[in-house]
């Protein structure tokens, strides 16, 4: 099948060769010369601009669109739709805010156009060699490029979750549900770390990958990642996170869904964030005013 | 090898089995004369009493407890520990506080005798066809017993931990992650089934378990659970404990590390178990004391 | 000082007998002309109508609007600017959020009008015998109107707190504040209530409230709540929320600051409303998939 | 009234003090001789031992033990014990676990002794001028130094609790209850902080502290601490703790009680004590591994 590809950051490189591995016609588009320079090598097709990456595909055009959520997201969509016609589908295969995916359809929808929201899970070797992916958006046009996504994923690896919007809302709450099983796992590692056993964690990983409840291929990243650095001293313990997290949380005070263990994953990476605190100033000047208690100077 | 086993409950039976399978000679005993009688039909001697069990065994001993932690496994031992001799080596593969575990091993040295404390996780089935052992205890002992450990396991599913009490610490720990990690699966389930989307569940879990980041046995035991009750409206949401999760926030607290997710999930159990608050009343009465908010009448 | 009054509700309603009391000239408006009526009794004058009301006002016009936050707010705003002219002043006294005044403070800016965002903390009893007021807007408009401010609070009870948006912002804060203090005192009590020991908990609360460190406004009305209901039987542990928390937690989340007392005192509401929850079957049926623990059937 | 005074640390010196004002006959005893010089310039009598402390009280002897929690206390009741007989009392105004007060009062009874426990709130000032006691223990042995606890004690500020430990119990949940308060404003301040208003912190200390509904003592000292640091850059964020919000939390998973607050505030005082956590290194590491996300380098 013919496919137009915008943007080839991580995800979007591997997926490029992902697609070209199943007989997919990829004709890709990125900002960076040197990244097209280097899917060229790899046998994908490349175009110059939008524009001309939309002429290259014939009749009804597929185009996904694998670039940062947000202002990136909306500004492609904005270059990519003149070129599009009645009947033709984008899938939004980023990590769109829902609500954003439902007002983009909506607008597309007035032309036409059928926007498919794909979120899509897996990491950057999902995206080379099988994938994760939930999909929304109209069900005719899911049904066109059902085989786009079942040759991206790995075998019974893809969804249809229904209107839009639901595929990057599912995909969102399992980026919740990853926040928090990645901050149980981190707990636990450290209660072990800090108790006065002497244990390989590497160890205690792959032990707890073989026949245990919790055995997960979280839990075989945490024994790779020992296995590199036996305590992750090279490290430090500061905890990025990219807007999905969050998000399930906003939706979960929407809802008044009662969700601690996601909230506090995402409190705790903020938290890492910040050397010093101003709430624990507070609390520090509190005791030294009510119980004469030492604060320890700044410095 | 010759192994003794007290203890044929849900555990126990299953793993007398999976020795039997193993070709290890199990001798067995249990309170119930029934459970006997099951467990004599499938080929798994018994013993009418724990002395008799240990004058079954000859040479070095080597006696399997799998009976509930605290009272159960301390009458246990104490009924036990006079038929030892010196160099025998008792199994606790109950899920004993590593504490506990601590002071036995203590005091069966007084008299020689070993203490092996062995963690087990992977449920029934695990017991049944591979389970995930992590042992504590003298080096030693556990050489000597080492082909029972890898024989009830799965494959790379064993691990000695170290000194006595790391067994049981180590699986203490890691049921204080399963808590977490089943309380983050159970929330973000909860967010997409307050959403106005129209999703499978089951679906859901299905995809979820296909290339995803938060592929696990869990989710795969969520798809099965959704399988047989696709929106869960035959039972109820309240959420029993046994007490690991409980001592793996006790020692947290006392080895003062923060682990909120851990301790959010058991808290949230407690409060599953509770119809109407104490806490919820008197937030719902200082709100009506200080704005004349409505309050709901009890029955 | 003349003064129209928009909004005769709980708070609206005694705000205005206190200005009265302070000899301000009020003039009130409100759908109800129960309430109309019933104001009039109580020597405060009334119009029939928001225009009308600015008719009654000479020079300089400042008008309070005391109606719920969101939509009621846009309402009435919009129906009154087009009656006011450069200089005048409008006053949000409600819950309004932050950034819908900052919105709406643009907006009405564009025709000359000031408008003050006038967070109120205190409850009925401060509406009507002196309140606690955070007021933001320019700084010039505030100056006019500070004897209002300086009336209607207790002595210093009364704070320009800066630039538009920023009185809502800290009244805001105050309720996630406040939200956090009733959660932690809710949960102490229900502590004391499991407990042995038998205790007479408005006793309690009395004797926290003389010479402790957590002294407090609210203790006193918990001691209240249990002088007249001793164990609170009377009432539903339902806690129900008006927005200020969850807005608080969501600036939170904005900004990127750990607050997790705050959003769990709100999560707790939430699970308050819940009868069953959809989480704690997920996990009642993943404990019963991999360990056979009973699940509790739904009725 | 005569009383025997052990421990003259911050709290004790000035319970001797307030004592004196309100005519009590103390004899005072302190392992310190520079402390014991001191209390003597202050017209309060010393003993040089505890033996000679003991022997100074005539009649039905009274001892106010006020040391450290834990092995202190243990100490100097061990010592103690043996000048003491029958119908004497021992007052534990210390802040020992109400656990421990059950046993030292069970074991005391043996010789007839009576031990009553008083929870002393209100600080360094309270024990000066005024403190809250919550007083458990033998009723009749409260009757007998009733006087005590109302001279010591702000008016309407003690209590009598019940049997022995409540005294301590019901001191415990209070600071249980304190944390939570403490952390939920001083989450508060660092939105405010962190927010784009230009704000003063004192001044909206103040403010809440005149008509609100979270005005009370701690905002005073919020007030105090911000007048002398405008924005607390003097001090570090460490929050350290003595014992008894730890003990809560445990009480609360005891008796299966929903705290997270509580609990939240205890573990954010733990997380304030880390420079860097070996959670956190965990969560980037995962991270890093599947998603090929930059972990930020330890130096």
């Amino acid at each position: 099948m013919q496919i137009g590809l915008i943007g080839l950051g991580k995800m979007g490189y591997n997926l490029a060769l992902n697609l070209r591995d199943h007989q997919h016609e990829v004709v890709a588009f990125d900002i960076s010369a040197e990244t097209m320079e280097a899917i060229s090598k790899e046998g994908v097709a490349t175009a110059p601009s939008i524009g001309e990456l939309t002429q290259q595909l014939q009749g009804r055009k597929v185009v996904w669109v694998m670039v940062p959520a947000g202002a990136p997201t909306d500004a492609v969509l904005k270059e990519l739709a003149p070129y599009l016609a009645m009947g033709d589908i984008v899938i939004d295969g980023g990590n769109s805010n829902y609500k954003d995916t439902v007002m983009r359809a909506t607008k597309l929808k007035l032309s036409g156009i059928h926007l498919l929201d794909c979120g899509t899970s897996g990491g950057l070797s999902g995206a080379r060699h099988g994938a994760c992916t939930m999909v929304g958006g109209d069900a005719e046009a899911f049904d066109h490029c059902e085989a786009i996504f079942r040759d991206v994923s790995v075998e019974k690896g893809y969804l249809y979750t229904g209107k839009s919007g639901s595929g990057h809302f599912v995909k969102m709450v399992h980026n919740g549900v990853e926040y928090g099983m990645m901050q149980a796992i981190a707990e636990g590692f450290e209660v072990l770390h800090k108790s006065d056993f002497d244990l390989n964690y590497k160890e205690v990983a792959r032990v707890w990958n073989h026949g245990s409840v919790v055995r997960s291929w979280l839990m075989e990243l945490v024994e790779n990642a020992f296995g590199k650095d036996p305590d992750l001293s090279k490290i430090r313990g500061i905890m990025h996170s990219s807007g999905e997290g969050k998000w399930t949380v906003e939706a979960a005070l929407e809802m008044e869904v009662p969700t601690p263990v996601i909230a506090l994953s995402l409190l705790m990476r903020y938290r890492s964030q910040e050397n010093d605190t101003f709430s624990g100033k507070v609390v520090a000047a509190l005791r030294n005013e009510f119980g004469g208690h030492k604060v320890e100077q700044a410095e």
